[in-house]
Order: structure tokens, then sequence, then C-alpha cells
């Protein structure tokens, strides 16, 4: 098979992955090939065991069209998703299933090393737990700024330790296999655009709403990554009357005044300033928090339903503009600030609607994540397939010898 | 010929019309195609008369590759694009070259009768005089807001009494051909990523000064419309301290405070609040401009000078949002108001590279547009010949016969 023959191949598999079973037909119209090109494709496909091909069931009694589907345990990824206090892993198969997972708290200020070590511990454990054999390809996804081309982070303003450690090198070198690195709320994007609420949507934006901001782009159907990869960095777009100043050096930064650790930190100050009795009885000495704000909101303390208003307001607003730029049919709320109640997602849906150019607001659709935490483990898997079987790589793996899992 | 052995002669023609000349190796790497695909829908495009190759010189002495290129002069399309106070129509080549051009001064707020005709009238006329034949398609691009499926603007600030007038159909239907309808901002960028500075950058936005301020993103290589096709509308973002009505009906928009209306205004004020004297002899009793004010402020009128730095430094502000957001390679300024000194070039530079986040900004080019007021011509015709070839397209025109130019 001439390497040219394989080109795409990644387009048909994406097309499976989506839609699980598909015709030639559909298959066709999906990936953009003509019918012999396509027909010699799956050729190849069948050849390496990764594709199958069965009569449908026709319901009409006519002629019954063959679909194809990916053979579900001919081969898998290996996927870890770093959170700032949690790490989830798991095995995916090719056709985008999860086959297995691991989660565990784990401190991403812990560094590279011990992060790291422990993605493999677990990452082991599920391979021989499952009887797993070697991973066609694996993927990592960091809540940092990534340097696709190095395969590591650039100054990440909440992983002390991390700055250009070799994460794809290190990782990759462990299990002997190709290695992809990207970030969190991108994979998380790409998540919902194959599985979740993004479906049927070719330009949306996920926000991420944790302990900091951010948001991945989808325009004209792709995740959008920017020149250096930093697209999407809504959490450092100023909000108007705030000069707060942001970890990130600058002033005004829409995470420095309604991410979760602003959040946070407002709670304290309540607590510390006297200005919110209902809060100091509910925390009782310790540290207050994002969720105790919340709490002495719903039972009625005005003052932290201001902040917490407050805080949606602006992020509606700073939605507003991102949304007035790009024009998406859809803006995807996820993250675990998202969970902490209503106040805030009502404020923030008034003000981005509110704020919005007209023509860009009227159709818009404001949902919340249909994935949650798994979004981050289904996008990095579907990263790491859509490279393996790109036409880059399938050309170097192709003169090298098939990917491990399939010697 | 089978129409679905027709995809992808779109993408070789896009690459012969941006590189002029190119080997088979050189159009399989730009296509993506395989050999066999490529040389099947070479020999289509000969056969229509499209495309020659030739053999190369070859400097090396040794084997002489074939070199593919459209041939010059084999079929043209009409493109017309309208401005706030002026219209430029042309007649371009397959391959992407200007045959013939006619300007024209035309106030676009005389309606679309009285535009149209007289845009038909240039057309005609430029047809005749190169002796042309039937066009193969046509395009014309105007200064509002275009809703594609229809063909038309809706609510356009600038366009009086075009609000739904349906421009496509009506153009389209006097020449008896295939019409599309786009945005001037939009073809503008366009223009540049084809032929002007935008080459070579996947991620950029082209940013028009003029009456309004406008810009279309390109990102991912693809021109990015949005979901309602109003992507990129840079000028109704908000500047901090600004609450001033906009014509679009919000408060504090960028256009509403540093477009070239809003400074005409400016200068205006300044005369009639006797704020300058200099701009009041330089006028000396005339409407006062913002080419007034920039020529007060070169005599070293301050009070001229801080309005153009003013609304530099807001322009700039308002752009470092989109390059945080976007992460693009590159801003390309365009536009009247560009043209008029460098007061103002000089703030919002330092304005955008202060406000961008660092990661975004570090690489950032800034610069001016290459193709001045051919990019929305050349833009607009790239966009017809796209189009023309595009899978969904041919397919119907294959079917009906080939177009009225191959006739």
């Amino acid at each position: 098979v001439e390497n040219q023959r394989l080109d795409g191949v990644g387009s048909i598999l994406r097309a499976l992955r989506g839609a699980g079973r598909l015709t030639r037909q559909e298959l066709a119209q999906a990936s953009g090939m003509g019918r012999s090109q396509l027909l010699q494709r799956l050729d190849v496909l069948r050849e390496l065991g990764i594709v199958e091909e069965r009569l449908t069931s026709s319901s009409t009694g006519g002629r019954r069209p063959r679909a194809a589907s990916i053979r579900p345990g001919q081969g898998h990824v290996l996927v870890a998703a770093l959170g700032v206090t949690g790490v989830t892993v798991a095995a995916v198969d090719l056709s985008g299933r999860v086959v297995d997972t691991r989660q565990n708290s784990l401190e991403i200020a812990l560094g590279p090393d011990r992060v790291l070590t422990e993605c493999v511990r677990l990452l082991t454990d599920l391979t021989q737990a499952n009887g797993l054999g070697p991973s066609w390809g694996m993927g990592i996804s960091v809540p940092g700024p990534v340097d696709h081309q190095r395969g590591m982070v650039v100054s990440p303003p909440v992983m002390p330790g991390w700055d250009q450690f070799p994460i794809r090198d290190w990782l990759g070198d462990r299990f002997g296999t190709a290695c992809w690195l990207d970030n969190d709320v991108n994979v998380m994007a790409v998540g919902e655009q194959r599985y979740g609420a993004g479906r049927g949507h070719d330009d949306f934006i996920f926000v991420k709403l944790g302990h900091g901001i951010g948001s991945g782009l989808v325009m004209g159907g792709v995740l959008q990554r920017g020149s250096r990869g930093c697209a999407g960095d809504i959490g450092h777009l100023p909000v108007m009357d705030a000069p707060v100043p942001c970890r990130c050096g600058n002033v005004g930064c829409l995470e420095a005044v309604a991410g979760g650790m602003a959040l946070d930190a407002a709670a304290e100050r309540l607590v510390l300033e006297g200005a919110s009795r209902r809060l100091a009885e509910l925390t009782a000495g310790r540290t207050a928090g994002v969720k105790d704000l919340v709490r002495a909101a719903e039972l009625g303390d005005t003052t932290c339903l201001a902040v917490l208003q407050q805080a949606g307001d602006r992020i509606g607003a700073v939605l507003a503009h991102a949304v007035s730029l790009l024009n998406p049919s859809l803006v995807i709320l996820g993250g675990g600030l998202l969970a902490v109640g209503d106040a805030m997602f009502t404020s923030m849906r008034k003000s981005l609607y509110g704020h919005a150019l007209p023509l860009a607001a009227r159709e818009l659709v404001l949902t919340r994540t249909e994935l949650g935490n798994t979004a981050a483990v289904l996008g990095i898997a579907e990263v790491v397939l859509d490279e393996l079987f790109s036409p880059a790589h399938i050309e170097s793996w192709w003169h090298r010898g098939a990917p491990a899992g399939l010697r």
C-alpha cells in the first residue's frame, strides 16, 4: 500500500467515531471522497482490522446496503486529563468509546515528576486490569498554555514547577509510543463537539468556569488554536470597572474578579471584614470559599448574592464581546463553578444577551456541558485519534511499521 | 465524466491561482490529493480548457517536470465592490488576474435601483470594451451585514433603502449567471490572504478603518463568517470610557468614538466649540473633517493631536482584546482612515501591544494593507471562483451544462 493511498482514512474514521455506523453513501458524503477512493480506503482499513462492513437490516424490504463501523477492541489509546486538584486517566478504543477509567485526587502543584509518575501508575494499573496490549498512542491534557511544537507548557500560572518540562516526551517514552499534549479547555471543546452539546454546531465557544476561566473556540467546525496555541484565553479579557491585579501580571482581567479563586478570596474577605454575618456563621472559623458564598446567598444573604451576581454579570459581559466578534451559534458552559447554584448563571445569561450585538445574539443558544468531567478525556482521545490517522503521522508510522498495538 | 470525479478541482484551481504555476508534485501537496486522483482531475481541467501543462525548464539538467497553470483568457468572472461613496467593477480571469476595471463615485445611499443599474452599465461597458464573452459567474461586495442564504443585506446601518433588497438575484438575473453577495471587509480579508499581506499566515485579522470600523477573521486558513455571517464585527465592541450612543442602538461602541464618521463629527465639534483656532482657520467656514484634524495636528495643534491619539488608543485597546482571544500572527490595517497620517497609527500600535496578552502579543505583526483599494475586487473574485468550483456548485452546473462562458 502506497502511503498516499492512506490520505483520507482519518476523515473516514472520524466520521465513524461520531456516527457509530455509516453506509458507504453516508461515508462518501461525510468524508467528501469519491466512490473509488472511498472503497480503496475501506479496503485498507479492513486489512488493518480497524473497520468492518456488514449488511444492514433493511426496513423497506429493498436492497440491504453495507454499513461500516470501527471494530471494537481492536486497539486503544491511553489518555490522562490533569486538573488543578485531580487526574482522570482512561483507555479509549479506536471508536472513541471509553474502555475503562481511573480517577484520583492529585495536586498539580506537586510538580511534573510526582504527578506524571502517578499518571503512569494509574495507566499501568488500568492497562493490566483490562488485559490491554500496547496502546496505539497517548494523550495528556493540562490546565495551562501549551507549546504544541515542543510538547510542553510555557509559564503556566497554576502549574508551578512545570514550566518547559518535556511532558509529551517524558510520557511517550515511558510507554514507548507517540504522545500528544494539549490544553484542557481545548480538548473539552473537542469532546463537546464530537459527543456533547456541540454536536451539529460549526461555530461555538466552550467556556470553563473553574479556578480560572478559559475557553475553547470551534469555528468552521475546527478547533481554532491560533498562531501560538493560546486562542480562547477569555479569562484575561478585561472587565470594565475592576482594576484588580491578576496573577498573569495584568490588571482588570475577568479571571481575577470572577473566577473560582477570586470568589474564594471574596468570600474570605467578607468574613474578615465582618460584611456578612451569615457567611461567618456558616464557616465558623474555617476558611470561607465560593460554596459558602452560594449557600449564604441561598439563605437570603443579599451581600453574598450581590457578589455572585456581579461575577455573573462580568462573565456575561466578556462573553458578549466574544459572541459579538465570533458570532457562534452556541456557548457551552462547563467547569466546577457552574455547579454552585443558579444566581450567577442567571445574571450571566442576562448580561450576555444584554451586551451582545443584536444580530449575533438573535439565535444564540446558551447551554451547559453535556459531558461534565468526561469532556476532557473524550476530547483528548479524539485529538490523539485524529493525529494518529492524520496524513503526516500515518506516513511516519506506515514506513516504520504499524503502531505498537498492531504488531 | 461523473460529477464525483470533479471533487477537488476547486482546491487544484485555488492552489494554481495562488502560485501561478505548480508541478504535479507541488499540486499533490497543495491539494492533499493522491497521484491518481490528481492526474484524473488535471485531465478533466485540460479537457475543459482551463488548465495547461508544460515541461518546465530545469536548472539542474535533470528530468524536466511538468508544471500546470491556468490558461489565460479562457473565461472570466465579473465583480463589483461597493463602498459608501464609490464603486469598483472588474473582470477577473480564472487565474485571479484582473482583466480590466472601472471605477466611479457613487453614493450607496442612492439606493439599490440606481446603484445596481450603474454597476450594470459599468460592467457592460467593460465587457464590450474588452470583447469578453459571457462570464462564468458574478460577485458583489457591500459595506453591510450580509445574509448569505438569501443574498441580501439585513438592517445595514450605512445602506439606507437596501434592507432585504434581493441584490444577488437582481444582479445575477441581469447577466444570466450565478451571483454571490458578500460583505466588503470579509472579501478584503480574502484578497489579502491570497494576494496581499496575509500570504503565509493561517490566522490573521483584517481591520478596515473607514467611515465605520469592521474586520474579517481568517482562522485556520479559512475566512470565518460565524453562524449568521456577522463574525468580525469589531466596530461594535465597547470601549471602556466612552458612553457615546452608536447608530447600531448600543452605547460605547468603538465605531461611535473612533470611526471616520465619529472623527468627522469630532472635528466639526472642535470648530463649533472654538476649541481649536488652528482647525477653524484651516477650514475657514466649511465643514471640518478628519483630514483637517490631521492637518491641524501636523501643524502643532495639541487639541487635535489628542483627539487622534485617543481614537488610536481606543482602536488599539479593542484590537488587543481580539488578539488576546484569537491569537492571530498578524493584524492587517486597511481603509481610508489609515491614510490620514501617523499620529493615530502610532498610538494604536502602542495601545495594541500594551493591552494584548503577552503570549498573544509576543510574535504578533501589525502591518498595513498591501492591496489597498484592489483588495475587495480581488477578494470577491476569489470568493466567486471558490464557489464556482466548489463540490456543491460544480455538480449543479455540470448537470445543466458548463457555465455560460464555456458554451
